[in-house]
């Protein structure tokens, strides 16, 4: 770990050292996805970065524990209005269960993040299987006399927090300015003011997720779950907390105050946030209806898409650009980020095939402490993608004779690529894997009408030796009266 | 659902038709793995056993509620005997954390399942996450009079609860017999009699996973969850309960005593349990250190394997034996398994080259019913293989001229494998891809050898057509001095 990265951090808005507390150990918490919908393009911005994050301390050396969590505690409600039909659904199994819907947006939120080549986290906490942590929570910060309850539900009483601690310290915001910003679903009549936020609510009868409390049968409050599962599995203090910029305010401020007030400590010492991706300028989001989800991107399946993009160009086109910079989705955005991709893959695929000079003419050392010194300073994901696009010039240059790398240099070159493109960036070929297929399909029409071809000039020595390399690689060749067919030995 | 499936109920000892309590909804529960090792064959039988039964409920139009859960409610205990080194240990990062093992090996579990095609069951849920349900469950028990307190632990009160019930009733077992066979992690000396179970109990120091109850600090007994979590998802009755023969005594049994003891009712409708894998004779276990973890089967890499198996492989060899039959691992088995997968593959993927005849010399819509009457005959699957290989003879006889199809029959063909082979079996090509790329290199080889031999033979018609077409499947060839290189446009 000589090697020292900075992050920016939104806290004290400068980019920091990163020190872990209990080096070499490193902990880190990301905000994950609320399980009730697809994942689209702007859930991926934050798993890509923090993915970019999670390599990098790797890379560095860190034992890193990432958590991410599962928001799965929804608010699905019964049909209160069904009448007849209600009352002939008695079976447990007749009535809509979120678990399930939670379920099956999990998974998928998996699958797409597997297939942008983003690694499982060490720890995937699922909120409704920690009530018991975040009831635990709520007590804390009710005997710390900064919480109150009205009609079973329990509010965080921001103005008295404030008193002793700032409030806003993440965000930059004062209170006075708060009253019109809160988001709450429902009573706000309870609370004493309109900037408080609930720790714990009391359900409404056709509200399905609910647990026992000291205070009522309810469900904890949107804030609650990041504090109660990064302090049970990083402890009170950790490292970095991380996930979009749209969660700043009021999500992590809450976090934070819920913390101070439970503990005294701060929790986070580092905050990192995403920025957004926009679309014509606008944020990308469910609640604005202009999403696309991921599925719809890597099928072509939606109006604003001119063409399916394979995953590895979504993945490509985000780390183009700087995670605190804003990302605007277009179609020549996403065309642009495959071609270049097409480009670095090419070229470094063929390093292997470079022929070593005696002298080099270019300075790969330097070019590798370039790439390292993009990465290490707030993980400048461009900066160090421009650097790779100097090694594709060098290894194509190379090719035409016009510069010469040694032995060393080429071995140089190869680290670069297996280090920074394959494991920290995690990219891959984008073109390998799922149009093998057809691409096999389409090699093997090839080769049988070269066949064909030569058996009908007699060319029987040529038409042999096709059937005989086909049988050494495992594909047996029939000859029908419909022609060759051909199946896998 | 005019077809009627039948199932053996382990609880009846005889096949019944199945009749669901809220047609047309199903619910099923199966155990899951316990999340502290690598999967394994024995995990790999239960639940492709299950995802066949799934696959056949969905088939049969019933709306399929499936939940298996996941055991992470481990024993880690922190090493009481570290000294300075655990003094040093102050931050909760720097400490072994049950969950993230348990994440480990949950995402592995998932990915081998994925690979074997076996469908993702509709709720997952974790037993760390279902603690309240299985506190609430215990204090059920108690209010009923069947559980009694010692040091801070809960234990379910046997003789109690079998004067009233009989306990056994499952396993046919007696209680009387049952002195020498309880299982315990410990605390022998706190039960009434041996034969009682724990419900919950109170951590020592050294257990890492505890959480708060009435009673102590502790953690849930073994049998708890799988009767929290199928009550709070299916409800107090439900459907079909499965799982390995191995878990009807005592867990199962364990299971119905506690819902009769907290509900009043058996729960359970039809219990199916799949009888054991084993290795020369001996049932395939952890315990017995005879197990072969899937990833050895997958890589080769065990010394009681001659090869590596594809996963579909395994998945064929699994169901070429019925669920309530033992089925013994052998290199020899598993290699007939891939050649007579290969052959159904091969024979049902030429199905759409038949020539139609005008008349059929043999009777698909009597093949399809035979299939159906196998499957839904306690899902006997080698029947129905055995149906699919007829089916294969016919696709063969039929390319040779020795039988004759109509073409209502080719589509009757058709259907039987897609219905039965692909959707129901889950089967799908085992060459196909992992071993594409392989391939893809081989047979660029062969064509870039053909063009060399061409070119150095002058014939650059056929060269410049090997070239052409190769552009036509989005490959470019690029002929540098140290001959020609590919890649993909």
């Amino acid at each position: 770990m000589e090697k020292r990265l900075t992050v920016y951090n939104t806290l004290t808005r400068r980019k920091e050292v990163f020190e872990p507390l209990a080096p070499p150990f490193a902990g880190m918490y990301v905000c994950g996805p609320t399980v009730y919908g697809d994942p689209h393009l702007g859930h991926a911005r934050p798993a890509i970065t923090f993915d970019l994050l999670f390599r990098t301390l790797q890379h560095l050396g860190y034992k890193t524990r990432y958590v991410r969590n599962i928001t799965d505690v929804g608010h699905l409600e019964n049909d209160a209005d069904e009448g007849e039909d209600k009352i002939a659904k008695k079976a447990r199994i007749e009535q809509v269960e979120p678990m399930e819907i939670a379920q099956f947006y999990t998974d998928r939120y998996h699958k797409f993040m597997d297939m942008l080549n983003v690694m499982r986290p060490s720890i995937e906490p699922r909120a409704s299987g920690h009530i018991i942590e975040q009831i635990n929570l709520v007590e804390q910060i009710f005997e710390a006399g900064f919480a109150y309850e009205v009609n079973g539900s329990v509010y965080f009483d921001v103005e008295k927090y404030d008193k002793n601690h700032h409030y806003g310290r993440l965000s930059g915001r004062v209170l006075d300015d708060l009253m019109a910003n809160t988001r709450e679903l429902d009573g706000q009549q309870e609370k004493r003011n309109p900037f408080d936020f609930a720790l714990w609510k009391k359900a409404s009868d056709e509200h399905i997720m609910r647990w026992p409390s000291p205070w009522s049968e309810g469900f904890p409050g949107w804030h609650l779950e990041c504090t109660a599962m990064s302090t049970k599995y990083l402890g009170e203090e950790f490292d970095i907390h991380g996930g979009g910029m749209d969660l700043l305010f009021p999500h992590h401020e809450c976090e934070i105050a819920q913390s101070v007030a439970a503990t005294g400590k701060q929790s986070v010492r580092y905050w990192m946030h995403n920025n957004m991706i926009t679309i014509n300028g606008q944020k990308m989001g469910k609640s604005l209806g202009n999403f696309i989800t991921l599925e719809e991107f890597f099928t072509g399946n939606h109006k604003l898409l001119e063409q399916s993009y394979n995953p590895m160009t979504i993945r490509f086109f985000i780390l183009q650009a700087h995670y605190r910079s804003t990302l605007d989705f277009s179609n020549e955005a996403l065309q642009a980020a495959d071609k270049g991709l097409k480009k670095l893959m090419a070229a470094t695929s063929s390093i292997k095939n470079l022929k070593a000079s005696d002298k080099s003419s270019v300075n790969i050392p330097e070019l590798s402490n370039k790439c390292d010194e993009a990465l290490l300073d707030d993980l400048n994901s461009p900066i160090l993608i421009a650097n790779l696009f100097e090694a594709v010039r060098i290894i194509n240059a190379a090719k035409d004779g016009k510069e010469t790398v040694s032995a060393d240099d080429i071995k140089g070159l190869q680290a670069i690529a297996d280090t920074f493109l394959y494991e920290i960036l995690g990219l891959s070929d984008a073109a390998e894997g799922d149009s093998d297929q057809v691409l096999l399909d389409g090699l093997m029409n090839v080769l049988i009408g070269i066949r064909k071809e030569a058996r009908a000039k007699k060319d029987f020595a040529t038409s042999d030796k096709i059937r005989d390399e086909l049988l050494a690689v495992n594909i047996v060749i029939k000859d029908t009266k419909d022609g060759a067919e051909w199946s896998r030995g």
